[in-house]
């Protein structure tokens, strides 16, 4: 057979030529996985608990291709989501992907974007079982994850607070917000003055051996992921009533969170609290467990008390909300 | 405390206010839920498989507003899912909701859509779990939706076909396409001259009672929903290497599938076989077991046999393929 000309514009030809790229990417074989993609639904063999979470990755709401290279993307949106269930103390089993794939992005960016998204995808052993795919304006994805609680380890959950216990957090505060100003200000070349911020915000390092140390520490009680800022995120994951006291040292923040304050004549932990896609661990531990939780997980960081009474303070100064995608000051547009 | 003013614009006044809206609706209470919605993930008990689905659903894409009513929307996204899951002879378990909202849509649009929406997923008795939320530009939906085993059935496969096997339908074949050609060319007006067609595109009427009757015969040889067209489906449904020859009268098709034809000097099965979104049902029985089958499924329709070699013919002359979202010849932009 001759083969037809080539379209005229750069994305894959057809939306088999879509899947064949997407089948050259992400192997199937998995022992979760009985039927994997290409039937109506995927067969998945589960344990008798399995969490799960989904999340949305917008271009020109999440990310921008300004500066996100496809591989930053692949991997972002896929850390999102792990970041959810090891915030669960969960470890993945697999994930489905839905696509808005615009016609005139080209076949080479969503190639480099699965490459990425497929090593990430087996570093975490999660097979991709399935998903949907559209033409559309921007491109999009939607992520859905879901795993299991890690061996001998419990999903923790929110809300188990007590009056008194200490609140430690892992992973460094405030760093994606430094470098997603550093982006919005600079671009791409804004890397060379904060690397770590910056890298951080394209794509957070997640800290899978800490989330299963949390998990398998009976005591700990709860553990979420930071996503919105601790101003937003502590209140909703202290038990009904309470409130908090957090307290901590500029010092103890990364270098580049220091500077970006500073910069802007901010309070680094204030800067740090309003944060957002931090992607890092919050807990709580009895102050009495603080030094054995220490020793599991050697990058704890406590940040602050759970009170009795409703009310966020930061450093003894009252604290105000975070990112709301729906209140009008918030939004860009 | 003094209220807040109301917000300048018509949608949910902040994302509480959303996730408050959502929550009015769909209640949690399942016994496969442990835990819903709020937390980083949703905790599930899980039988030993499910079977697990997404898809988008998104505006000028797979819907408009001139014509899909609020109603119209949060039943089909969930409908185009329970299509998916009925397709493998499952049942749902619960579902999970992506939700990108342009800001400018009323509160009230989205009210209505999450009451029609609530009331399929209460009828399937399939909790939502959890969801995302983001504003766009554009409405947009993704849901993933999962299930189990019928009890006393199992799950139905693609690719078991054996040459000679009867191909079945369940479900009117070409509806969906005429009433979308109707409100294309004549809006929600169309209603009045293509009343079932119409009614079938903005939402099918799909048939879980079929479905689980054919889960349960060992002797169907697979089951698929038919969501683009039998033209792209039935090679989809066949075991490699295998073809069809279809073979329907006209008159075995609803009346305004026929008339849609006749107006546009079509022949009424091919008008059918190239439909799309027909959410029906496909299936394949060996030819002693018909009576068997359709004494079970009295809404069973032959449509073919399956051929030990690949093609597809329709009362004897060659099918073309269906649609495509990315061959340029087939898409509106």
């Amino acid at each position: 057979m001759s083969r037809p000309a080539p379209p005229a514009f750069p994305g894959p030809a057809s939306e088999q030529d879509f899947l064949d790229l997407i089948a050259g990417h992400f192997p199937e074989a998995h022992a979760h996985v009985e039927l994997g993609r290409g039937d109506d639904c995927a067969i998945l063999r589960c344990p008798e608990r399995i969490c799960l979470t989904t999340d949305l990755f917008l271009e020109d709401r999440h990310f921008r291709r300004a500066y996100f290279e496809p591989e930053d993307v692949g991997r972002k949106v896929l850390a999102v989501n792990l970041s959810d269930i090891l915030g669960m103390g969960g470890r993945p089993l697999g994930f489905a992907l839905n696509l808005m794939a615009p016609r005139d992005v080209p076949r080479a960016w969503w190639d480099r974007m699965f490459l990425a998204m497929s090593g990430l995808a087996r570093d975490y052993g999660a097979p991709l079982v399935g998903g949907d795919l559209s033409a559309a304006e921007r491109i999009g994805l939607a992520v859905t994850m879901w795993g299991e609680a890690v061996p001998g380890g419990e999903f923790k959950r929110r809300g188990r607070t007590e009056p008194g216990d200490l609140l430690v957090a892992v992973g460094p505060l405030g760093l994606a917000r430094a470098g997603l100003l550093a982006l919005e200000e600079g671009g791409r070349h804004a890397a060379a003055d904060a690397p770590h911020a910056v890298a951080w915000h394209l794509c957070p390092t997640l800290d899978p051996e800490s989330s299963a140390a949390l998990a398998r520490m009976p005591f700990v009680r709860g553990l979420m992921d930071v996503s919105d800022g601790l101003c937003q995120d502590v209140p909703r994951f202290l038990a009904r009533g309470q409130g908090a006291a957090l307290g901590f040292d500029g010092l103890a923040l990364h270098e580049e969170v220091r500077a970006a304050a500073r910069a802007r004549g901010q309070d680094p932990a204030l800067f740090a609290a309003l944060g957002g896609e931090d992607y890092a661990l919050l807990g709580a531990v009895p102050p009495e467990r603080l030094d054995e939780a220490r020793a599991a997980v050697p990058r704890l960081m406590p940040i602050g008390r759970v009170t009795a009474t409703p009310g966020l303070t930061l450093n003894d100064a009252p604290l105000p909300g975070g990112f709301d995608h729906f209140r009008p000051a918030d939004t860009e547009d």
